[in-house]
C-alpha cells in the first residue's frame, strides 16, 4: 500500500492541536493554489477559459477568495451560495448561477448580482420572465439522457433530474431568440468523482455536436459552453488523479474539428469543478478516543458523521494516516468509528493500519470537497472548525466550532 | 392503495401555511400523546416500568416537555441531548445516557445531572473512573452478536460498533462489584425500524436469560433492564403498527417464566423508543415549486434533504398526500424532487400521484423522527421550522426556520 503524504509534519500537527483543538478540518493553501493554476494553464490556449469552483463542495468564503484571486469564478446554486459570491466581492459574469427547482428568490438575486444563469427546464424560461424579468446572458443545462452512460453517484442521465432533453434545448433557444435574448451559452454535467481522462473529451464531443446541430437549426451562436465538473480524485492511494492536460487535449482537438471547422470560434470553455480544486487539499484531522475489541476491533475518534458523512453515505474510501505511525506495519484491522451513536458512523471499515492507542492524531484524507460542507447535526453534534495552512506554515481559522448555542439557536426556550 | 389519514384538512393546512411558509414539520400532539399512553398503559403490569425517549429521533424540548408530562423519561448519547434533558427539567434516573465513544465531558455532565449511565465498552469503566469517577448506578449495552440477526438498516449485531460481548459482561459487572458498586442495569439495542413484534420479544428472551447467568456466576441483582428501541412503523399504507399490547404479553410471559421463577424480580423494565412515538405524527408540509418533463415527470418541492433525508440516505418509503386531491384517481407517475442540487435528493421515485400542479401542498408522512434532525446545510440549504398542533387545532411554532445569518454563524467575515 502506497502512503499518501501530509502537507504538515507530526510535530507542526502538535502545535496547531494546541492552539485548536481537534476535531478540524485543515486546508493547505499551497496544495488548492497549485492545481487551481495547473487547471488553468491547461485551458490556456482557449481564450475566456473560466472554471467556476462548485463552491457547493467547500462552501467556505476564505477558500473562495484564494481562488478568486487565482482567476476562478464561482459556481452557485442557491440563495447562500450567491451571498457567499457576494460577500467574497464576486460579481456578474463571474458568477455562475444553476438553477435546480428553484425558487423566484434566487433567481431575482441571481440576476441582482449580474449572474450568469443557466437553466435546469424549459419551464424556467417562463418562469422567471414572470417573476423578474429575464437576464441578457442565458444557458441552458443539457441532460443527454440515453446517449451518455453515467457513474456510479449520478446515475444515469436519463434518470437524473438535471437538465433539458435535446429537443427542448432546440425549443428553448428558439422561444429565447423570439424574445430577443441575443447572448447565450450552453452546460452540461452529467458525472460525480470520474477518474477516467476521456470522459470528459467525450462530453465536450457531446456539446459540441449539440452547438453546431443548435446553431444551424436556430442560427444561435455561443459564447461559453460550460463542460460541468465531476472531475475525480484519487482517494485510493492506488488510483491516479485525472491528467487535465490529456483532457485539455483532447478537448482541444475536437475544439478545432467541430467548433473552429463550423466557423463556430471563439466559444469560451467553463468548468465548474469542485472537488477536484480542493478536495486532495482537505484533512480531516481527529484523535483517538477509545479502543474498543468485541466482535472486532474499534478505533473511536473525536470526530463523527457531522464532520465528515461521504464514508457512512456512499462507502466512500477515505485514506488515513496516523502521523508519527506512517512506517509502521500495518497489521492491524481496525474499523474507524465516529462518535455519533449511529452504526454507520465508520470513517473506514476493515481498515489496515499501525498498532493504535488513544490520542493518537489521526489524519483523514481528502476532505477538502463534500466534507465540512455535507455535516449534519444528528444526535446533537458539532460542526468542526476549518482550518487554512499557508505556504509559510502559518495557521488561520476560517471557520470556528460551532457550539451549543448554534445548535440551540433556533429554539426559543423561554416558551418552554 | 390505501390512503393514510392527515390530522388536519386542507383548509386547515392553508391557514397554517397563510402564517408560517412552507416547507416546515407539523406535529400532532394528540396523536403523540396516545401513542405515548398506549405505550405506557401496555406495560402497566411491570411496577417501574420506564419508556425514555430517544431524543435523537425528534430532540425538540417541546415535544420532550409533552412526553415527560406524559411520563416519559428521556434517552440521551451526547453532550447536547444532556443538555436537552436539562432545560426540559429531567434530572437524576429520568435520564438515560448511553456512552459510544463518549468523552470525559459527557460522562462528567451526565453523572452531574444523576443520569443512568449505560456504557458501551468495557473500557468505560477505567475511563470514567480515571475521569471523573463512578456514579452508583450503572448498566452495559450487551451485544448478543452472533446469535442474534439484524435487520437491514442496523446491520449484524457483530458487525455493529456497540456493546460489550457476554464474557465482557460478565467480567465487567465483577469489576464493577470489587469497586463496590450496588446497583445494575442491563440493556440492550439490536434493531432499528423493525415491525416484528416477537423480535422485542426474541430480545427480551434473550436479556432476562443472561441476567439469570450473570446473576448466578457474579451474584449481581439487576435493578432494570432496557430493552432498547427499534420499533419500527407502518411508513407504507399496507403495513402495520407493532403491536405493543402483543410485544408486552411476550415479554410478560418471559419476565414470569425467567426472572419471577429465578427470584429475580421485582426488575424493572425500560425502553428507549424514538421512532415508534413521533414518527407517524410528523408531516413535512411542502409546495410543488416546478412541475418538469424531461425523461421522466418531476414534480420539485421547495423541501429538500435539509429537511429529511431518509429517502436519500435510506432509499426509505414516505407516504405522500396531495390535500384536496386525495381522492383522485393517482394516475401520473412521479419523481418528487427537493431542491437541493444533488441527485439523489429525491422523496419519492416512480410514484403513482394525481395529477400535480404548481403550488400543490404537499404532505410527507411520518416524518416525526429522523426528519428534522437528520437535516443538513449541504448546498447552502436551511433548516425548516417546527409546529406543534394541539388537540384544539391550535398551532404553536416550536422551532423557527434557520436564516441565512445562522447559516453564516460561524464565520467572521470581517477578516476577509
Amino acid at each position: 500500500m502506497t502512503e499518501k503524504t501530509l502537507p504538515f509534519t507530526k510535530a507542526q500537527l502538535e502545535t496547531i492541536i494546541a492552539k485548536y483543538p481537534t476535531p478540524f478540518h485543515i486546508y493547505d493553501e499551497r496544495g488548492i493554489l497549485n492545481c487551481a493554476r495547473g487547471f488553468l494553464d491547461a485551458f490556456a490556449w482557449n481564450a475566456g477559459f473560466k472554471e467556476y469552483f462548485a463552491i457547493k463542495a467547500l462552501p467556505n468564503p476564505f477558500i473562495m477568495k484564494l481562488l478568486h484571486n487565482a482567476g476562478f469564478g464561482i459556481d452557485c446554486s442557491s440563495l447562500a451560495e450567491l451571498e457567499i459570491a457576494n460577500m467574497t466581492g464576486l460579481s456578474g459574469e463571474e458568477i455562475m448561477f444553476t438553477a435546480n427547482d428553484t425558487p423566484a428568490s434566487e433567481f431575482q438575486r441571481a440576476k441582482e448580482l449580474g449572474a450568469i444563469i443557466n437553466f435546469d427546464d424549459i419551464s424556467h424560461i417562463a418562469y422567471m420572465e414572470r417573476n423578474c424579468g429575464l437576464p441578457d446572458l442565458i444557458s441552458f443545462r443539457y441532460n443527454p439522457g440515453p446517449l451518455k452512460e453515467g457513474n456510479m453517484i449520478i446515475g444515469n442521465p436519463e434518470e437524473a433530474k438535471y437538465g433539458f432533453t435535446r429537443e427542448q434545448m432546440l425549443e428553448g433557444y428558439k422561444l429565447l431568440k423570439q424574445k430577443g435574448i441575443k447572448r447565450f451559452g450552453i452546460h452540461t454535467m452529467v458525472a460525480s468523482n470520474e477518474l477516467s481522462p476521456d470522459y470528459f473529451v467525450e462530453t465536450a464531443a457531446i456539446i459540441f455536436e449539440l452547438i453546431v446541430e443548435i446553431h444551424r437549426k436556430t442560427g444561435v451562436r455561443f459564447e461559453f459552453a460550460n463542460l460541468g465538473g465531476g472531475i475525480g480524485i484519487p482517494y485510493r492511494p492506488d488510483q491516479q488523479a485525472v491528467d487535465m492536460q490529456r483532457v485539455s487535449a483532447g478537448i482541444r482537438k475536437l475544439y478545432d474539428e467541430v467548433i473552429v471547422a463550423n466557423g463556430l470560434a471563439p466559444l469560451k470553455l467553463f468548468f465548474e469543478a469542485g472537488r477536484a480544486i480542493t478536495g486532495p487539499h482537505g484533512y480531516l484531522v481527529a484523535k483517538v478516543l477509545h479502543i474498543k475489541e468485541t466482535y472486532r476491533k474499534y478505533a473511536g475518534l473525536d470526530a463523527c458523521m457531522a464532520n465528515l458523512m461521504r464514508p457512512a453515505l456512499y462507502g466512500a474510501y477515505h485514506h488515513i494516516t496516523i502521523p508519527g505511525k506512517e512506517h509502521l506495519p500495518h497489521t492491524v484491522c481496525y474499523d474507524v468509528t465516529g462518535s455519533l451513536c449511529e452504526n454507520n458512523d465508520k470513517f473506514a471499515i476493515d481498515r489496515m493500519l499501525p498498532e493504535l492507542a488513544e490520542d493518537d492524531i489521526v489524519v483523514i484524507h481528502d476532505t477538502g470537497a463534500h466534507g465540512h460542507s455535507m455535516g449534519f447535526n444528528y444526535n446533537g453534534k458539532l460542526r468542526s472548525a476549518e482550518l487554512l495552512l499557508h505556504p509559510d506554515g502559518a495557521v488561520s481559522q476560517i471557520r470556528r466550532a460551532e457550539t451549543l448555542d448554534d445548535y440551540f439557536a433556533t429554539l426559543d426556550i423561554t416558551e418552554l
